[in-house]
């Protein structure tokens, strides 16, 4: 099993009045680590793609603590699930500097036709190399 | 039990290019109904007040039907859970015009108190007022 | 010369980490201020409409004090510029509760159609729409 | 006279329905470049650092062509003026691939005590870092 791993800084304006990141936040440094996932391997032109888009169908995430203003984060993308039509990402967001663990979370999302709008499998060239991210448990 | 009910129109910037409202934005649809909520019950110096912050120590959302620019929502909330320092909002979002429901998903909060920035039970006349919005199997 | 005036509560996310809402949120509120002001004068169809979209080709902000947490805004819209396929409107934004003036700028719109994405003439039914909220200057 | 260049790949978040970047978030490009440059002349601390907050008193953007979901951005900074107590940055956004200017603005900042709320002028050993930037008619 593989991991992938994303850098990203903490931007002035992901922080709210609290002076830490605010919680959606979170979900969007998910998602960047995911399009970079798709660049490393090759499939960017999937994401947003003439024919399949990745509408979500469940998003979590539960905070550990708090990211500040230019902290830089790591953002660790494993595939939790993958199925005929969906694949479940998990993700980890350290702060790269004190290793801590800053929040984990995942997102489920459908691939469906950008025409008809309706759920289609997940390309066989898609799923090989969403496999080799598969956790133990993930792989069917 | 009652619930409170909060309406946002969806905003240009709150669409993506797959023309549905980004999937992280309706936690900011949550928490705005939230902030709402604190200003209809008079507790709208609790949220951002001098003492207490409220970070978030978990957040999830289900996607049942996108959003689309201009659609009216109808943000409901309800408290799921009431403990000594934390407390579970619900939240079903749906599409005012048709009724259908688009999403529904939760927030849990903890009371932390800014300076010390260690957890603190939510003040009584808090509980007081979050009570009456419980669920059956939310209130303690 | 009439203007349009919007109401918008600041929300927890709109603000950063010195506790103010973010410069770039502004363009946001004047933005959000131009979608109500459509749907007040029947135009909510036109801004995301199937053949014609407004994309800006010039923004700008002036900011005279920091909004807050909370603060309701009063967002005020006029034309300050109409020509055959562009229109420029002016913002400003008061705090309601203090009446205090927090920003002002303007926003530079062209009619483009969107399957060309070519400028096209602003439909005539817009324009008469538009005439009346032109400032003394704005009328061509 | 030497610029700064930083690096920004469009996220899916950055769209809207126009399936273009929504225009406020080029004013977040530009700080994000604004970051990455105090980062790179040893200035880190000086944006939200715990003496100095940098209130932005104008911004200004002029869009020449749409950036798009995963476009590769090269934004360009300048000191366009520097004076006692504020700062003026010209930003240009290129397209890498295609080296096509998509954008022009500038920010003008304020140094303002964090503590009084009242301008200050800016520290002489920033002023020394930012003069390597200024543009020929920059420079007082």
């Amino acid at each position: 099993m593989q991991s992938f791993k994303a850098l990203y800084r903490v931007s002035w304006v992901d922080t709210d009045a609290a002076q830490i990141v605010h919680f959606s936040n979170f979900f969007r440094f998910f998602e960047r680590a995911e399009e970079e996932f798709y660049e490393h391997v090759g499939l960017t032109d999937w994401l947003g793609a003439k024919d399949v888009i990745l509408p979500r169908v469940e998003a979590f995430c539960q905070y550990k603590k708090p990211a500040r203003f230019n902290d830089l984060l790591e953002i660790e993308l494993t595939v939790e699930a993958l199925k005929e039509k969906s694949v479940k990402y998990g993700f980890k967001i350290y702060n790269k500097k004190t290793t801590e663990l800053l929040a984990n979370g995942y997102i489920v999302a459908v691939a469906v036709d950008r025409q008809t709008l309706r759920a289609v499998p997940i390309p066989k060239e898609v799923v090989e190399k969403l496999k080799a991210f598969c956790t133990a448990d993930g792989a069917k």
